[in-house]
């Protein structure tokens, strides 16, 4: 039973995750001199770097969730535990707070925050689900080998093309609540941000299925976890 | 007869590839602090990630030709079926169309747009042809593994160095003259620069002959679609 | 007995890569217009790329370590002889310190110089300390056909999600405590930075073995060098 | 007897790589509002992207060179033969000033034109020396699958290490030569940076031997062209 190790891998990933989400803004905030655009172009640059690293370290163990949508979309497909979903986001959602305090540590800032960043409307909850929808795709169909390549291109490209430079994960919602930052979301927004996530993820797997010559069985039995 | 799940893919695809190009455009333009460069080089490498990721995606279904150059292409060398054509440069159509509505959509612009924005001219017109002539040449000549990486790469170089910020792609024109934003082209420039890329792409086809050793033989039986 | 070959290696390639590092650092700051936040992104994308073409380049001759942080673990681990770890050190601090003067050559700069750049306290050095836990981490868990392109990447994604920009290598260290340039550091500044690595290094040996199945065996024999 | 194939090649891979360089320039030019920085970086990542899928789509043809030093070290090295090395870079030359103006051509310039940037002074020649010199160690040590990837990301990172922005290439030179644009060099410093470029070569290739185990044959006998 190495259920421990994989949700120690979990939250350490989504902790380091989103402090390079948080870090890089807070970094590419106090040098670009005020232009948002470089800004987005560093953080979308380190967060690409990050996302393949992590997924390359942490995916032999736990498969580099390091996201509820994630989590509970292979938990629905059998290929994560039912049992093991709740400690996963659970693991996941400490993982990104902590990440978020050891964000601000690094850079001198107090460690707990509030972000006031309201973000919010149809334009981004329907990005919000595009983004999640993508990624989830991606996900789905991505060769094994390329999974990590995969994820953080799509990531990166995600930051621009959708409004709400694409938080696409829960975890990262509740982290970027706790950074008043370049990165942040205001808490009164997190909720409309992961409900659209779910519904683009539960998108996904609908779209997955249309694009697939046989319909995938549900009796697959569970071989993760 | 999977041709359904094919048109399916192209016009998904298609779609997902416009939002990308006019998505990350606007969102580069509203960023970038009126510096120009800022915003292609960010609308650059987000299409680059995008369309990495997209023709690895889409690829194992329907080849991933988001593009009626490439479609008639494949169609003229028997790779894919001449009576799947139309119906791929269809999708491909009605995709890039329903792309640029949904950056519209996420960014709250008015879905119905036309741009204004006048592209014309000897050099225009070279350069859509040299960045057809090259993506073609490309997707002739690439490793089967490496094509969704040499696509994305060459086109993050021709967005640089032809003047025209590299089409290539009579469906991303078609997509393009619906969004008054960065990435948008006048409708009365478009007939243009849909003539100078298949003109690009038949160079490439004649060109790619001359760097082969032996000619391929036309009677080679269509084994895709 | 190849020990000279492996210390030429790691001495050339310690070189080049200050080289890289102080250089790209003099060209971006000269022609990025006070721009700190634009110039950082220049010194990045070449950092990346060096280090990926260099680890590439030495890798089958030394290991390709050129960081004493690096070097330590794999003499613990039995992966580097005892006995070549302080000539390995050696050829890395002598290699530092010529790459930096062959950047201060190429940009026509007096070759003798020191670095007035305080990088100090408890936020820089978390930073430095973070950055080499997840520098070791990577490079004890990637796959060896990945190595190059992970530590490129984690590199530059830590120059911007870590408040130190990520030295990770007292190498490094000492190489830009000779540079008054954009990379330098004071040298009263060093001492921490390179505590801050061993420390952030050590936590990474000690992660590695929580996350494996099985605990690793110090009765490994040596065989490398 | 494909000696033509190779050269047809040769010729236009060239074009395409100093168009590539040259109208990635011009374009970062017109669009960096002044900031060299930003412009330096467009081209950059355009010349990567280029670069990379260049040799990718003529190395099996003709080795994508593109490059006389490089042709001039593969025949002493015997992998190019010597009775082909006039024709190979009778090729590069003639494609490189076809490919300034084909860049001219596109960008609605004057084809004919001569730079009248000065490029002088020893940092510079250094510069190209080392910038040469790394280009061949890379190309002499790179596996062959992995070879584009990693003379791209080299090229990139040298556009901002070496103080003279790596033309690495007599062809380069020449073409550049012809065009009075970003990228250009003044017909008087061509001598200069083409000799620098020379000797870096030469010490490639006795650093390479250093670096090998056992010394190469010269004996080898020549297996291509």
């Amino acid at each position: 039973m190495d259920l421990p190790r994989k949700l120690f891998a979990e939250a350490l990933g989504t902790a380091l995750l989103l402090a390079v989400v948080i870090g890089s803004g807070i970094m590419a905030e106090r040098l670009s001199g005020g232009n948002a655009g470089l800004a987005l172009l560093a953080s979308t640059l380190a967060t690409v770097g990050g996302l393949y690293v992590l997924i390359e370290v942490f995916g032999p163990v736990s498969g580099a969730h390091f996201n509820p949508a994630v989590s509970t979309v292979m938990a629905w497909r059998g290929e994560l535990a039912t049992a093991a979903l709740l400690p996963y986001v659970v693991a996941q959602l400490s993982g990104a707070v902590l990440g978020a305090w050891l964000a601000h540590a690094m850079f001198d800032m107090s460690l707990l925050q509030f972000s006031t960043q309201v973000r919010s409307g149809t334009g981004q909850w329907i990005a919000e689900g595009v983004a999640t929808f993508g990624l989830l795709l991606v996900i789905l169909r991505a060769p094994a080998a390329r999974v990590s390549a995969m994820v953080a291109a799509y990531i990166g490209a995600a930051y621009w093309f959708t409004a709400s430079t694409s938080f696409a994960n829960p975890a990262a919602v509740v982290g970027r609540m706790f950074s008043d930052s370049f990165a942040g979301i205001a808490p009164a927004s997190a909720p409309g941000f992961v409900i659209a996530e779910f519904v683009g993820a539960a998108l996904a797997v609908g779209v997955h299925r249309l694009l697939s010559p046989a319909p995938p069985s549900s009796s697959t039995p569970a071989h993760h976890v």
